[in-house]
């Protein structure tokens, strides 16, 4: 139990300390579909290029799958003396095919190896999370469809400002999440070459063909310069940037909901299913996966910032330093994935409580700005003195301890003589978000619209997926 | 000159105060160009749309381009107590003007115009930015034309591995920065809507034309949703996150300099255009732009961290933290700019000194893997045998104290007999160098056809901007 | 206006760029005090060591005393060319000494000097905060003493888990503030050395006496290694990091200023000295300095960083990247002095609504834990049992729609019988914040108590310090 | 293999998701003894104040012995839907002990359980640090006596500067450590207060003794305020930001033995124990262990980041964000132990190659400084004029190609005339570290009392500490 555990491993001298620090074997065996895949593409190169004897390449390519079936079934004893993953595959291979699986590793290195595997694992999980994403834009677009007229105060500075739609609010997070899902499309195009072929560093004399181990694996074409193709991780920086920001929207959603859910708010509820409840106080329901999510933000921040640092200031090309590009990014883009599952479950767990939200709205004369619009609309004064006069016209109604749509029409007309029974019209908190027409502006009609159109786009979306891709 | 100071100012009293941390002025005054410039599409829009009469209209746009030339000619004096660029702008309007300047908010509030603003300065940023990358390129790919086929130690931990030459080595910087210009080309295209009109945060009910104002300022299109049109950094985020893997980038090379021009390394020499001399020991030249550059990076890795730590959590819609996305935005793209044009006058201004280099390029053994491939190649041996016996080849030669290229043939075949003259051929840093001829790999012919390429792309870029973009 | 100000800069050739990149003026002058502190020790210290003649040093300290008043008056002109505080500071003395100027830098170099000059500034920036934060701790504690018995809700995950009092609440931050002080004053202790002698890096073999400069300039000691006192940064990066938790503490209690002036709240008021208002809704108070304060938190955790990433694999000893330690460490120490500032600020300004916060500690059965301890130490039930026994009794009130202490005794009796009259001694919000007098506690004879003792010892710290430090 | 596996997993509904996020046993079981010791205090207390029965106390601690004995021999089952440490040992303990382990938790929740388990490891931690850290000093220190004397070239811009001695530099770090181990012995004092007790957030009616059970667990006292002791991460976040220091402190030694181990410098070497080898090239020796322990430093900054973002914000008390304190903090402690066992193997296992080293030393006229020196020691020039005339010798002798010392003196006084033959005796390098006899400077001597001084000091913290603590 102590933690000593480490230490105490270090006392039985520097060959522990160095496998403890050097292998990479406990983590980076989370490639090894990434790895198996790359080894086969590049043994048929090497078959296709008549650099291996077909029958040599037959032989490697057969025992390859033998070697993914017994990990796959967790048959498989992973060796931390052969340090990582390429080394505990190809090692098994040999043990399966004989000399020739030492074949498998002509005219390729660790190092081009390593960050293919490295790409091709950041593209699937780019893959996943851009399905999460869509998943989640789905069930935001759903409840806000169905709540595209449910007032609610539009808050600035966490104070009531403007009323505006339950609807029109969740609509913020599909844009968010819109943008997300561009960085990542963005980042997976600009990550799709293919390092293989570039060797430790210089590319090879082997005749290979590098723009047919790329198409194997799906990348766009071979990257373009040897040293670049080893010494870069910009596709796991440039990742984990687009997750960083992402985990940014779910932290201010989380808050949200953390506010919402109190009794103070009471904005919505929560089912046990995404709270923690209290055996003692039954109706204390902990928003757990909220706060979770919220806090989580810090460590997919902080994986950024890792990796950032750990290549800031390495000179070309390789060095053992890149090995810590893996465990945060792994960490950091699971935590993201587990976090989107959380919040699209609350999504659509969620239940508002629409009179607590409608009766919100109305608090502190967040009508003010459609009477001062009134003001210059109608009457046609410059906004800078309406804002005058309606400044006057609220301090009266707070006087009187009444809504702006209390006060009478001659106490207005005291103010400003040329206010007319019209404006009226302009108080009530569905009448102000009914006339929020602008483009982009918070009108139910607006906001139907916008769910709609999200809709339809992500249904294409999905449609547009092949089987099985 | 305490740092009382400060502390001081704040003993008189807690308005003292609420004016130091609440004014923006002293910053973001930098945004007077880009807050005029939306104010004139606005007021074009108010008067398209019959919002604002015409002659109003003209005598705000002229009062605007006023002010500009009042604070072109510096000869504007910005108040703290007017808190922001809007405030100052919108004051001095209306001394000049008169009440219709009363007329320019109309429609809008401080939380659309400052991100419209904020956008607009991130946009013509990136542009500069883009310049100098394609500009750094540019200097590169010259250089890497020059000396494609000079040979250098291709490094894998600092240690020598196998030759490579200058120009390929540049040429992955070269990489490196297309993947920035791109990162930076995709987040001004996402960045590029206009959240102008979206108000305080709900839109408007007057009739606005979010289109008109878009295109007047190079908008594609509005922004869709008016919550988050007045919530949304992810612009100075994602743009933030590509400057600082540049920043890794340029600290890379960056440090590569520094080691470099250590006497030890000896491969290039500065001028004193980019080093600081010393009175005393005049050879001395401390490369004081390159670890400048280095040291720079930390700044912007601070700033993207800062932003992304002041938007973790906030509820939507604006709150004044967002404040807090200026300054760092603003200093760390200055940085940026800064080394851009550093290490761009180093590339162009470094001699490198080839007979070291190449002398550097043959220690250690560095052609072991192209006898190891002769061996694969020629004999047939799989790659791990070819391995072995290399090891064992340069065991001997390190025994004897030799270059490989000066073992005797006799002692190789002691060790495999089937080696013969023709190996010879593979073991000199030119011949290693120049069988480097996969895709991406180091040989002379592939760099200077890349070089060329680039050059050429570069050159179309250059062309395809139109004059005064 | 526009941004490419710098750009325009460089087009002007390699020494604009030099200069700009290289040039610290710009912001070392901010050390200009400390500097001259410096030079003044050092001549009297090579005057006492008969380094250089009294009538030399003499004049240079009449002449650095010149220097300062020019300063001091504004009268002084900051010249790039001359790089750097230390160059100009010099070249001055250089005017009005004449060539006994010279004597000044014997036996030192600017490597050791801006190494003091560097720790005398933050010396001096930690005695400004650590006053700022003793300020804050005195009003938190007044107030606490004001309000020992005021209940609120305690809140865990923002949701009401038992009452406390708002003075125990405030008292929470007084703890936190001392932790902070603590680690200041450990990091002003081990910052204390004084690295002035070290000369470039190696020492001298002039006759010096550090620990005479070192006793002059307030310093405990001079350091031990002079490799060592011209790489080292711990200083800074100590004092940021108590900086940033400090930040962290403040962005806390921000928060909940935000939280508890939102009309869903209203715990407390803020006046129009820490808000902003609007002029269209009088009553809306955007709590503007609170927001700031939690923002800023960015920004103090973006400066810690961004100089651990700088001294990040710096081989010893100097290296020009270290001049980046000044403009984040400058930056982020007055903001978390504005922080204090603006906290204590609000502290001393709000006002707490001492009915609404009572009314809200009595939501969601808060005193069920009172219960359940009841059936424990009065009936003797094992802790988890008495849980469930409560829990079925809240869930009982729960479905009746009433508090716990307006269940019924017959009721209660039916789920468990030995349940007397005595329990409702402890369902109330009053009675349960008055039961828990455990050391620690919220009892508000606690708490005025612990409010007391921080009072006087805060009385004392404030009397401790001689007059003038 | 797929990275769907967590994606799939959620597919199972709410209830996996829900398991997955908040479950915090796969993590939260390394703080099984911590939580144990804990338990065992809290009993006794409770027993020794009479709140539970002697024989139920009895019982209790031989049921959380017998809970220990199970997890420490590996035959524990821990349970996910147990949610943590602490519900898995209660549960477990309930089955051993029966009802009676019911009263365990009677005046404790598991907000004041989990801030006392972590604040027992992270000081469990520290201790096993500080001993590291002064296992380095002393590996150091010794290095540094047996090459006190050994010169090698000072290095200032990665430049040769002055000459120092091999020992004198190594000192620099132990100096670095000995701040190092200040930190984390402040840390350790100021997180020396026990949070149990606390209970909730609120404390507790129950008479219990804080005193006590702070005794017991080897705290200094019970924390003062109940709010404040379950809020706290600070411990967690002090202790961070000093491994964070010498994360750095690590990663400059690193960087350097990076250098110093490359053919071109080749100052040091190290064995196969700290390097892995290549089966091709027999003499390359990648130094891995160095870089990757220059790569942790990233981990451990990005740890810190990580919880400062965690508690950025958070409002008081409990929230459940604080989860997120263990696994970065177990990471980031763990990764720096790794690092410290490396590098102290690293400095024990290095020779350092001394011709080398000396030759070097004298490249760049190095000894200009002490030219200079000379000058105003013996002539009396004021320094900045002694600088011109060592600047033009040092022109004149680079002119004619050869070293200070080789410069005839007839050519010197051409000079200045007021040269004499003396000044040969400062042109050495051997001479220039011997005459640098300043405090702290790098004379041999120097370094040999400065090195005796800290293992004498090191001799006797370790006698100092009591055996088994």
């Amino acid at each position: 139990m102590s933690n000593r555990m480490w230490g105490g491993r270090f006392a039985s001298g520097p060959d522990a300390i160095m496998e403890e620090i050097n292998a990479s074997i406990d983590f980076d065996k989370r490639l090894a579909g990434q790895d198996i895949r790359g080894s086969l593409a590049h043994v048929a190169m090497l078959a296709e290029t008549g650099i291996v004897a077909t029958a040599d390449a037959d032989a490697i390519a057969k025992g390859l799958a033998a070697v993914r079936a017994e990990i796959e079934a967790g048959d498989f004893t992973f060796s931390r003396a052969l340090e990582d993953i390429h080394m505990n595959v190809e090692s098994r291979l040999k043990d399966i095919v004989g000399p020739a699986a030492g074949r498998l590793h002509t005219a390729r290195s660790r190092n081009d190896q390593v960050a293919t595997d490295m790409k091709l694992w950041v593209r699937d999980t780019i893959d996943t999370l851009d399905e999460q994403m869509a998943d989640l834009q789905r069930a935001l677009a759903e409840k806000a469809l169905a709540f595209a007229g449910a007032v609610m105060p539009g808050f600035t500075h966490l104070q009531s400002a403007q009323p505006v739609t339950f609807g029109h609010h969740l609509l913020a997070y599909v844009e968010m999440l819109g943008r997300d899902r561009g960085r990542l499309a963005d980042a997976r195009k600009r990550l799709n070459e293919c390092p293989l072929g570039a060797a430790a560093l210089a590319g090879t004399s082997f005749p290979i063909d590098r723009f047919m181990t790329a198409r194997l694996l799906g990348f766009d074409r071979p990257t373009a310069n040897s040293l670049d193709s080893v010494s870069d991780r910009d596709f796991a920086l440039e990742t984990l940037s687009a997750a960083a920001i992402c985990a940014v929207h779910l932290s201010r959603f989380a808050e949200e909901i953390v506010l919402w859910t109190t009794p103070q708010f009471g904005f919505v509820a929560l089912s046990d299913k995404f709270t923690t409840g209290s055996s003692i106080m039954p109706q204390k329901r902990n928003p757990d996966a909220a706060e979770l999510t919220r806090g989580k933000a810090g460590r997919v921040l902080g994986a950024l910032q890792a990796l950032l640092v750990v290549m800031k200031g390495l000179p070309l090309a390789y060095s053992k330093d890149m090995q810590e590009d893996k465990e945060g990014t792994f960490d950091a883009l699971q935590s993201l994935s587990l976090c989107l599952a959380a919040v699209t479950g609350m999504v659509r767990d969620m239940q508002p409580d629409l009179k607590r939200m409608k009766r919100a709205a109305g608090i502190g004369y967040a009508t003010a700005t459609d009477l001062a619009d009134w003001l210059v609309r109608v009457i046609g004064m410059p906004f800078r003195d309406a804002h005058h006069v309606t400044g006057r016209l609220v301090a009266l109604a707070a006087e009187r301890g009444v809504d702006l749509e209390k006060l009478p029409l001659t106490d207005m007309q005291d103010v400003e003589p040329r206010i007319t029974e019209d404006v009226f019209g302009v108080l009530g908190v569905e009448r102000s978000v009914r006339s929020r027409t602008s483009y982009g502006g918070t009108a139910p009609a607006n906001v139907r619209r916008e769910a709609r159109r999200w809709l339809k786009k992500l249904e294409k979306g999905r449609k547009a997926k092949p089987a099985g891709s």
